[in-house]
């Protein structure tokens, strides 16, 4: 598993819910509202307020898409080498490729500062429903009802901004149902510290992406800064130098993207039937895209790769998800418990007016399959910084309240950092993305549509691809900071081509992302009353479906059968070169040469990965394993191929999250890496 | 460019038209009416009707989707390496890998015989335009006319392949205005010679198909066999010795596939917003199908390598020619000159009725988009197998006229041969696109549909794929042959699965085919008036679209400008060296050993790869090349990246076929191959 974070329209499909007749070790839940009672009678464990306290603090979500953890009093910062790898990438050049050959800083001064990345620390959480939902009046219809809202949300938020000068985000669980203000401290300089080759952190390729047993070293260090010292941190991860054993209770704590167990029926046969086939298109069509830019020589390879990499992830992930739809037994059991809920409703006097939640989300999604070829928002990292300055200067004229989300006062900072990110834009590259954009726009809008004549204006997809990219100057962080400065006045007199593309497609970007907010809240009301719904008849408990924010799941570690073949939990480094060679020659199969040249030295006995059934999904991608004394024991990298479908079907049969084992990191450390130091700063 | 030919439905929409308005060397004209006077005119050459007849009698067509030629006396065949790698990966094993190692036999006898490939040798062409058409009675609507049609194609074949004991084909030529009966002799017991490694064959890979400038051996000899016998040949190509120069004119003897130059505005719009689009997003889910199941390991990427490649050589071209037809000035010249026709039969009294034929034309692509998603007919080969028994024993209880092409007696040879291949068949292979097809039948159809209920019967897509191919038996050739011999009776009482699999599909299958024929012979009709009124306005000459029948091309060696830079026509053996160097680490750019170390024995000028202006496309695949004498001096292998709008637009600008240089073979036979024997036997 890598990032479940994926650029524009793909990950559009968020939403959150609730899930309950849990199965075993099925859960992801919100750090105020732990399982006390199931973690007791199944697990005989009783978590402190100091232990969730301390677990909490010393986990940070990358706000590129991926989570992590504090493991050292001076800042030291713990995730997988790929959520780390868009700044690997970011950080490279024709003459520093550190995706191939890794990198380790020598001292302080050699770490090397990430261009853009944001890292959030979870300091507080609070419970804001009541306020939301005051200011939404009886009469309002979606839009009004979105519109009210989104002007409540921005005011708690900069409320809360302008109160404690810590990022505030509210956030939407159980569908709708509730609505929490999470307040974060923001971590803005962090460095790179350690990482290994890719040969290492992603051994086996596509190929063994999702499949265990592995021996993958996915790890990557990079150390926070404040006031450009290394920060001095109070919460920090406690190392546990025991590898991990079958059976071991553990708990992760990360930040999973998306699920969507909440979904209705119809809700899930539009994800099957409609939104994952024609997102599978379109990751194939990148895919390929990706793959045939990359064969024109090394250096388009290297820019080419992180992103190739991310998609093939997602439509491996993607396929999975929607194969698991494809098998009319998973609708069995979605479709009785459902039936179950409505004939109980039917039932009840009071409640049975929720029933129509069901039908309104079954409305929704017909008209979100209107959508689907609708989207004008081209997926080039130059369009992208143009449109977003042309909607920030506009959206700037409006009281703060009335903005779009993202564009409000409390996500300026976050907004800025990425709008005047110094890394580098490869123009070649970006002429073959945005290229490809206009002609799926020209293929999915017709020739006929007025803005697929206003782009093209007689030339062909290529051409204006082709002149957009080399006469922009947006590509100049300078330029985009004047434009930003000068505000819609500037904008709108820029003569800048890619600008003058932004406000050609914005009026229609802004239509459509308006339909969909208003579709969004429908379905946040509509689940509201599923989510009421259920707990009338099913009882209270349970976790909100994935937001991409802090949660605790647990589970043991423990092995699982496949194909009448028992797999073990643990694998170790000897297992590495032992598949290395039964796969000689194939692509993505050869250990590095850092790993050969040290094979006398490395304890080959040490645990390299290992399985266990804790809740996880795309977003834990980093998360830290903990012991029952919270002490660190592995690093989340990975689902096996059969929790594929954990995104809306948890079970502990087989799926399982697969982790780097905490011996593994020091190991590597000492014996392949000759980082000492680094390795003694571990928990320290 | 490799085969043109694609399995299944991507590539139904072949259809026949008619070019005038002819640019530079544009053509690709009939053995039977060769361009005497623009010949002449133009290139001061005047074929003799001897010299046409041997160029005929010494050019053969792959049935398996390319071309070839005689070229020795005693049997030996010239095609493509990429033509022939069918047939290698068919005779290659786990322990005998002919597409990486390549082959040479060195006696008659160690020649491998393959599997199920038919050569056909054109003998003769007869115009039997009027005995259809007197056949398709006044009032006929498509449906009756398209049987009445079929009818009278049958009998003619019949007639022929009784009288003749050729295998006789009717073929429609203009889009339906005219029909011509081609008799060919047919060879079934064809043998491998020699073949290079795919390195040198097949150099550059992926990112150098399409390209210019090229260094490819991309050659493979056959030889004919009759009676267990080396066929004794009258007609062969003579070798020149001496490379082609600069300015030379050659002529091109092959099948080209399909080109739809004839195709109106509506229709190519249709190609643009529905079928390629729709075909590229089918050829991308094949792509990244197939390279996933490679990554299994060594023998999974030699089983799917063959299949990949083809896909990987359409998708490239269809990109290609989608990216043209969505450059908005193509359609000003084709929409120019089809405006100047309509408003020239405005005005003609006599045939202004003819205008509807473009209306009729437009409202069939209307039709044939609400069948692009409607397809049963599953892409595995032991499905093909069961559902082309079945109708093929259902076809046999008709008369010979009533049958479907392709089931008539004239066919029969052809179709059994295919039928009881001794092909290897893989089951892990057959699974994975199998359970492909079935989910792409559940994501097309929808799931409420009969027929996918029926097929999934409460599974998922990978079960029942796995149910079929590890239950049927018709792997089997005997199974096969028995079902066969059995008639209707033994298919409909067989309990293998994927023959019932086959009783399931077969009725919707054959519904749309109905439906396809219906619309085609509209077409056919409204094509055949086109081609009339184009004739009336334009006057007559040109040539027919391409039918994968034999035609005549010819141009001349030429360069060309790209980017302000000069090509030159012409590469050389020193040249393949120095491009392997640049690319040096890069996946297909690496020559084979044998390359390497006869790298001192090469005379490294020697010509190896030529361009010139003639007018090719896919199925020329494998053509030879001759000059003025008839003397073979090339070999096509591709067209380059701006010959990929051909298939509806010529030009000579910029667009070049490809060709292996006839000196290079020789060379390459002696200094790198050791087979001096047989470079002796090259044109003698």
């Amino acid at each position: 598993m890598r990032r479940w974070f994926l650029s524009g329209s793909c990950m559009v499909f968020a939403l959150a819910g609730l899930s309950s007749n849990s199965h075993a070790d099925e859960g992801m839940y919100l750090f105020n509202d732990v399982p006390r009672e199931l973690l007791r009678d199944r697990h005989q464990f009783e978590p402190s307020e100091e232990w969730l306290k301390h677990l909490q603090l010393s986990s940070v979500r990358f706000n590129s898409g991926g989570s992590g953890s504090f493991v050292s009093s001076n800042g030291l910062v713990l995730t997988n080498h790929h959520v780390a790898s868009d700044t690997l990438a970011k950080l490279s050049s024709k003459d520093r490729n550190l995706i191939d050959d890794g990198f380790l800083a020598k001292s302080f001064d050699e770490e090397l500062k990430a261009p853009d990345l944001e890292l959030n620390q979870l300091i507080s959480i609070e419970d804001v429903t009541d306020r939301v939902n005051e200011q939404i009046t009886e009469a309002a219809d979606a839009e009004e009802a979105a519109k009210q809202r989104r002007a409540v949300i921005a005011t708690i938020e900069k409320e809360s901004l302008d109160e404690t000068g810590l990022r505030s985000d509210v956030v939407t669980l159980f569908g709708g149902a509730k609505y929490h203000l999470y307040r974060y401290k923001k971590y803005t300089d962090v460095r790179l510290v350690w990482a290994p080759e890719t040969a290492a952190a992603f051994f086996g390729g596509d190929a063994d992406n999702f499949e265990y047993p592995r021996y993958n070293l996915d790890a990557t260090l990079m150390r926070v800064y404040e006031d450009g010292e290394p920060a001095k941190l109070e919460h920090f991860l406690k190392w546990n130098d025991q590898p991990a054993k079958d059976g071991d209770l553990v708990f992760v704590s990360g930040h999973p993207g998306r699920t969507q167990r909440i979904f209705t029926v119809e809700a899930l046969e539009y994800l099957r039937d409609e939104r994952l086939p024609h997102v599978l298109d379109l990751l194939r069509r990148k895919e390929v895209l990706l793959q045939q830019y990359r064969l024109e020589g090394k250096e388009a390879a290297r820019r080419g790769r992180d992103e190739l990499f991310g998609i093939q992830n997602a439509r491996k992930a993607y396929s999975g998800m929607l194969a698991g739809l494809q098998d009319p037994q998973t609708f069995v059991s979605k479709r009785g418990r459902q039936d179950r809920l409505l004939t109980a409703l039917s039932k009840s006097q009071e409640h049975s007016g929720l029933a129509d939640a069901w039908k309104e989300v079954a409305e929704v999604q017909k008209e979100k399959t209107e959508l689907l070829d609708r989207s004008v928002s081209l997926r080039s990292e130059l369009f992208q910084l143009a449109l977003r300055i042309l909607i920030l200067s506009e959206e700037d004229r409006k009281p703060n309240e009335e903005r779009l989300p993202g564009y409000t006062d409390s996500g300026r900072e976050s907004l800025m950092a990425q709008l005047l990110s110094p890394a580098p834009i490869y123009d070649d590259l970006e002429m073959v993305k945005l290229a490809d954009e206009i002609a799926l726009l020209l293929e999915s809008r017709g020739m006929n549509d007025s803005i697929v004549q206003e782009v093209l204006a007689g030339r062909s997809p290529k051409q204006v691809a082709s002149e957009l990219v080399s006469g922009t100057k947006i590509k100049d962080v300078e330029t985009r900071k004047a434009l930003i400065e000068g505000g819609l006045d500037a904008v709108l007199a820029s003569k800048d081509p890619m600008i003058r593309m932004a406000r050609v497609i914005a009026p229609e970007y802004r239509r459509i992302d308006k339909i969909n907010e208003q579709l969004s809240e429908r379905e946040k009301q509509a689940y509201a009353e599923i989510t009421q719904a259920t707990t009338v008849i099913e009882g209270t408990g349970g976790y909100p479906d994935a937001t991409f924010t802090l949660r605790l799941a647990f589970g043991v570690v423990s092995g699982y059968e496949e194909r009448g073949e028992q797999i073990e939990p643990t694998t170790n480094f000897a297992g590495a070169f032992t598949h290395a060679k039964e796969h000689e020659g194939q692509e993505d199969f050869d250990l590095p040469e850092s790993w050969m040249s040290a094979k006398d030295k490395i304890d080959l006995d040490t645990q390299l990965n290992f399985v266990c059934t804790a809740d996880i999904i795309g977003g834990n991608s980093g998360s830290p394993v903990v012991d029952r004394d919270g002490a660190l024991v592995g690093l989340i990298f990975d689902g096996n191929i059969q929790s594929l479908t954990s995104d809306y079907l948890y079970t502990d049969v087989l799926s399982r999250a697969v982790s780097v084992s905490g011996v593994a990191i020091p190991e590597a450390l000492r014996s392949i890496y000759q980082a000492n130091d680094l390795a003694d700063q571990l928990g320290n």
